[in-house]
């Protein structure tokens, strides 16, 4: 679909490019660069200048399933100006090799890598997992020997509810707030489903070797427990898919998921049983972590010109419906994220209501400041799908502490408003100083939320006393038993500020280091102008067809054409149009 | 978008304007008043009569973030009709001077609102709410004290499940039921989840206030059955909600879901614990309440001339998928609703099988209605969306008695005649006869079902016999202890049909108070042509920018103008496009 | 919308159509038949061959609530080339005859069915169905009678959390999966919503009548497992639906539950009564029957023209999303499916460990396939959406078992291979040589995974050993108690793969009687050319109403017109907007 004018012959100007290919217009080179026809150019040659004469240029519109017809050219880049121009036609040669070098093809990659740690799972797992006593047949024995009443009593029943949740946030929650994007939902929920999928068996492995596996067996046994202490991990990873979806390849978040559900088995191992800082929510080893990860992967990745693909970065209102479905579901189930592996009995019961009020105040100050931050008092999507989530971020360490519901409100107080004005002021400078492009703003939503997490954890652990949580209850909530039996409240609050930097460092050391891999140009991530677009990883249905249907182009051309060359007009040009 | 020409110059009459704005365009004026080009119209000038030369026209889109083009002016009253007459200009005068007054800028009430009253939450927990003794840390003492063997008697065992399932149910079962809208589905989801995040902590200190304020240390003690009670609490606001739909501003919402909670307690107080009447579904208490008050502050809140926003008032094609949604979620989580605070064991369980028995005979007459209706009998998205939940409603009384799984049946084959007939003969009346603009049809989904639900309640009550629920049976479930140990199911049966009056006095009254507050002109509620449209309180994404781009607006003018005047049309007319 | 010219007068040869019809316009004739303008004709004329001279056609849309314009004719089928051949005209009339047949009017049908249906099940109902012991009044006698000392041992809590997982698979999970065509969503989940409404109820009672009729009162008792029963024994009709998806009318869906369950109820009793054998997830009684059944049914009423309406046959972007919204839920749900009937305890606890671990072993592998199997690598989500749930539905026999976490992770494997290998070979091979047209692809994702899981169930079920599973633990799993007290593995395994068979003979035999009768001509299923379109049995919103608006039809006629019979151009041809 085609075509143009030299309008200098007659005198007139026009911008006649734009009102005859139709909008949405699809295609692929040979060399792997896809192009689309948006607003008012190509969109991989929207910086180039459009000046100059512009002689005809036929473009056929490479929907899926149609071929080639006969008379139509493919030449998208044959505007005058580069024709009439050697240096022209040569500094172009260089961008072209350049951009060729982004190969987007992954029909070997992900196959291969997909397959091959699959069979890896498969035989670690064979080598490694079992079943724990209340997931085995021999549960019947167990039951007799330990005295217990009844089935009910299985860890299966006091967490399988919680677990649901937890699962529910991670595929569709994390999967459908990434859905935003007016041209990327196909990516964000399903390469969150890939990877999360992957990193949830990887999760099972490093977790049981640096939890608990069983040095008389060499075996890890799993439970209920287990499963969701996997979908933890992967949560840390899915943030970090955050940071940088729409620029990377499902090849990238693999590897990147790889090495991130790696890190973070350590520096959990280092965080919860080395320094014995609690952390039942994940402020410090989920969201801290996982969000340093997820920048410092970016800001490792940083593309100059991402700005090619500016177009596609925004959201429709049906895309951002969709990812209200996301914040919700995270919202809603973000008391059983935080209860889903405290206690049984008290603890699960008050981090379910510390997280629950924590929420609720955070909505109110996320809308005040969003409100607040436009000339007319205008809600932004934006804060209201990530900022209000920020308050379940910040009490993943202190839901299961005393405190207190009037302390809950306080966090989320302060969190809606912290995130709320990270979106406005904070995101848009780390892009420009700090190099950091955060598609998601995952620093507003888990970075700085966990920090905040990780001190308030802190602060209500060091300000714990006996007199508010009894005896037994100081003991139960802080777990000072065996080796730490002795160990003071203060110094436990110290122990959880030391295991907040922990995190932050595995954060960021780890994410420069991952960052320098996929860095590679090997794992297929797509071309600046092809970010954010699912069109180079997905076989997308035509969908505009309707409307690109209605719009007959040789019409518009005619019209273009009618008064001016209409000799020219119909002998030049045929139009066909490719159904699908 | 842009242009125009002065044809009295030649003398020709164009209809100039709906041809060459693009469809969707979109601005707001200084006054606050929003514009959007629909069909032939701007839709705030819809009904001024398009007769008479036109001059000039240049209208400026403004997409968010574009910048005013140099050379473009914004000015779109500027007919020659009104230059033309003082009378005229007059009129149009008063006519913007009122349209003025609506200023929907919300920059101002709606933080301040958001924040004080945060504030005050904070302060009043601070001051009443504390963890109860199975959500404290002195829940090993308790144990200990009470014999209790197992953590897993803890009541967050009993309840958690049915909680989350409750919360779904009010935030995306509440907020996407009221997508359906084609361009209010932000406010629809949006506001749900600021006003029930709101009203669900004034809710805990209301239902504390009056059910559980412990005399002694003058706290209230909440735990995980007190969540779900604020949660159902927040349910009668969005049921309201529901009534004034698209109408009224996010600070009145939030007005009147303080005073709504504020009223359901008392209401609540007198109807459970004074009357003694059982509603642990809330037929009465939620449902005919909170349909009472949204309909009786909408038919204060009256707009005669709503019809300026017909257009907006429908749904498309993915709104109303997006509001199957919010059915289903309520539709299936229903048994959970009814049920979670029923009583320990056979209470719970009874409630489940009954309310699922009810909704699933609801959905066919719903379907039988709705086909029968039509005159080719195809279905109504509308009746399917609504009607199909009416039976829950009606059993929020009986669904812990003995209603037997046919009654259940009984009750579900009757709600979905009724509530579809509702939709196709009483709301068209309720609007034309007594002035109530119902948007959700919130009479026919939750005031009548909540009716027959207080009637159905107060029969089987009364039927109730000591053969069918045994001795204990009975005094379980109707609670005959203490004061009321001498009651005698007869008895019961007039407290309840007592209770479901107290339940339409406190939803009309209170409706009519809280109307008359909301009716002040300073809440930023919007001009009857902006109602239903998101613009007003929401940055929206430039959705349809792809489809605008593609319709070139200066062909079709030129169309128009090429077999007249062709000198003209190449010569006056410069096309500028506002990329965002 | 219309016009039209007589070109022939001119001598001059336009497709004037489908430059001047909007594109979306819609219309009914008396006879019932619907068309639908898409890309460059109407569909149901879509294989008349658009040859030879057209005389003027005037076509008006008729948009809901639109009235006739006076002056515009509503024929379609004037083109000259029928007027010019008597026998041309013949054609059309047994053709316009045939098609006419096909009444879609269901006003009476529909209502009737669901009505008289509803009203037998609650007389059914009133006869048969009363609580069980653990959701009557008298559990407070039960539990003293058989010293259960806490409420929390009435099996609704060991149950009650899988129930709402399964009943969101059955509602949400299974009608989104099916929203994925561009303009079945309302069929999809709409009917969907309605025959498991039905479906439920009946199998209450045939299930009832099979399992547990209680031969001394002759009523049948339910509590929640037999609510989870009901919902598996409308899974097996849902999946049934998805092959015939778009093909069939709601009273045809009606017939085809009523006689699925039925048939369930009896191959269900047969396999897990009489032969003994084990199904907790259904792989044999749910899927594979479900399967066979669906598929034969859809051979049954193969429709040789269904290209006629292949355009409506695909997806669009959105539409993609909320199918994944079905199978993110069916995905996450899987394991509260596999587990929701299994023993109280362990074997809960391992039927979800071996489905979590299952279904993200399918995921990759169903990646890879699909990935590999596209020129560029790029992903296709029909695969995506379907086969990354194979594998729970291949271990839903063997969920239960001591398959061991790696043996789970092999079926998941292979199972996400075959699917995904069945979608890019078996189904157009089925199609084409089999003639079974299969909507959703359910031989890939029910039929063959339910054999596989037979398989695997059977020879996991022959290879169990005391070793392994412990003396009782053996006995617990495959319930060697009773009659079946002297079983042997061996023997189990061999039952375990006879239940397979019954469960496909029941599907295949079933579906071709039900299929037959499914195709007499009295159940208002649509015609070949409507198919796939909602606009069938629903009121369809106006939804492209401003891209219609946008799009003046006469504008770009004109265009046609201007350079040859600018005199005509005016003269002929009235412009009427019909708005809605």
């Amino acid at each position: 679909m085609l075509f143009g004018t030299n309008n200098q012959m007659h005198g007139t100007l026009y911008r006649l490019v734009p009102d005859v290919i139709y909008q949405g217009a699809r295609g692929q080179e040979g060399g792997g660069r896809v192009w689309r026809w948006v607003g008012k150019q190509l969109a991989h040659t929207e910086d180039t200048p459009l000046f100059g004469p512009y002689i005809p240029v036929l473009i056929q519109p490479v929907v899926s399933g149609s071929q080639p017809h006969p008379g139509q050219v493919k030449e998208h880049h044959c505007l005058s100006t580069y024709s009439a121009s050697t240096m022209g036609n040569f500094i172009q040669g260089c961008k072209d090799y350049f951009s060729q070098q982004k190969n987007t093809n992954i029909r070997l990659t992900l196959p291969v890598v997909c397959f091959v740690w699959q069979i890896a799972m498969i035989i670690l797992f064979g080598v490694f997992i079992r079943y724990d006593e209340e997931s085995d047949t021999h549960w019947v024995e167990t039951k007799a020997h330990d005295n217990i009443t009844s089935d009910i009593e299985n860890d299966f029943y006091f967490r399988y509810p919680s677990f649901q949740d937890v699962h529910v946030m991670i595929f569709v929650g994390f999967g459908f707030l990434m859905t935003f994007l007016k041209r990327y939902s196909f990516g964000a929920v399903g390469f969150n489903f890939l990877i999360a999928s992957f990193g949830l068996q990887w999760a099972l492995l490093m977790q049981g070797w640096f939890h608990s596996l069983d040095p008389q067996t060499g075996k890890i046994f799993i439970g209920v427990e287990s499963l969701i202490n996997a979908d933890f991990c992967v949560a840390g990873c899915l943030i970090a898919y955050g940071a940088v979806l729409g620029k990377v390849s499902p090849v990238q978040l693999l590897v990147m998921t790889l090495f991130g559900v790696t890190l973070f088995a350590v520096e959990e191992y280092i965080i919860l049983n080395l320094l014995h800082a609690r952390d039942a929510g994940g402020s410090m080893v989920i969201h801290t972590f996982g969000g340093y990860y997820g920048l410092t992967i970016s800001w490792v990745l940083y593309r100059p010109n991402l700005h090619q693909s500016k177009r596609m970065q925004g959201s429709v209102y049906h895309s951002d419906i969709f990812a209200m479905i996301g914040t919700l579901f995270l919202w809603m189930f973000w008391p059983s994220f935080n209860s889903a592996i405290t206690d049984h009995g008290d603890g699960q019961h008050r981090a379910v209501i510390n997280t629950y009020l924590c929420l609720a105040s955070t909505v109110l100050t996320t809308v005040a400041i969003s409100s607040f931050s436009q000339k007319t008092g205008k809600l932004d999507m934006v804060h209201i799908q990530n900022s209000t989530l920020a308050g379940g971020v910040a009490l993943g360490t202190a839901a299961e502490f005393m405190i207190s519901p009037y302390g809950a409100l306080i966090v989320g107080f302060l969190c809606g408003i912290i995130s709320t004005m990270g979106y406005i002021f904070i995101s848009p400078f780390l892009e420009k100083t700090l190099k950091i492009q955060d598609t998601c703003g995952i620093h507003n939503l888990h970075a700085m939320p966990g920090v905040i997490g990780g001190i308030v954890g802190a602060i209500t652990a060091a300000a714990a006393s006996e007199s508010v949580y009894g005896k037994q209850g100081l003991i139960n909530t802080f777990d000072f038993t065996g080796d730490f039996k002795d160990r003071t409240v203060l110094t436990q609050g110290g122990y959880q500020a030391a295991g907040m930097c922990v995190s932050i460092v595995f954060g960021v050391a780890g994410g420069a280091i991952v960052g320098s891999i996929l860095k590679l140009p090997i794992w297929g991530d797509p071309a600046d102008e092809n970010c954010f677009d699912d069109e180079v990883y997905w076989e997308l249905p035509d969908e505009e067809e309707e409307h690109q249907e209605s719009i007959p182009p040789i019409l518009e051309y005619n019209n273009h054409m009618i008064h001016k060359r209409q000799d020219l007009s119909e002998s030049n040009f045929s139009v066909e149009h490719c159904e699908s």
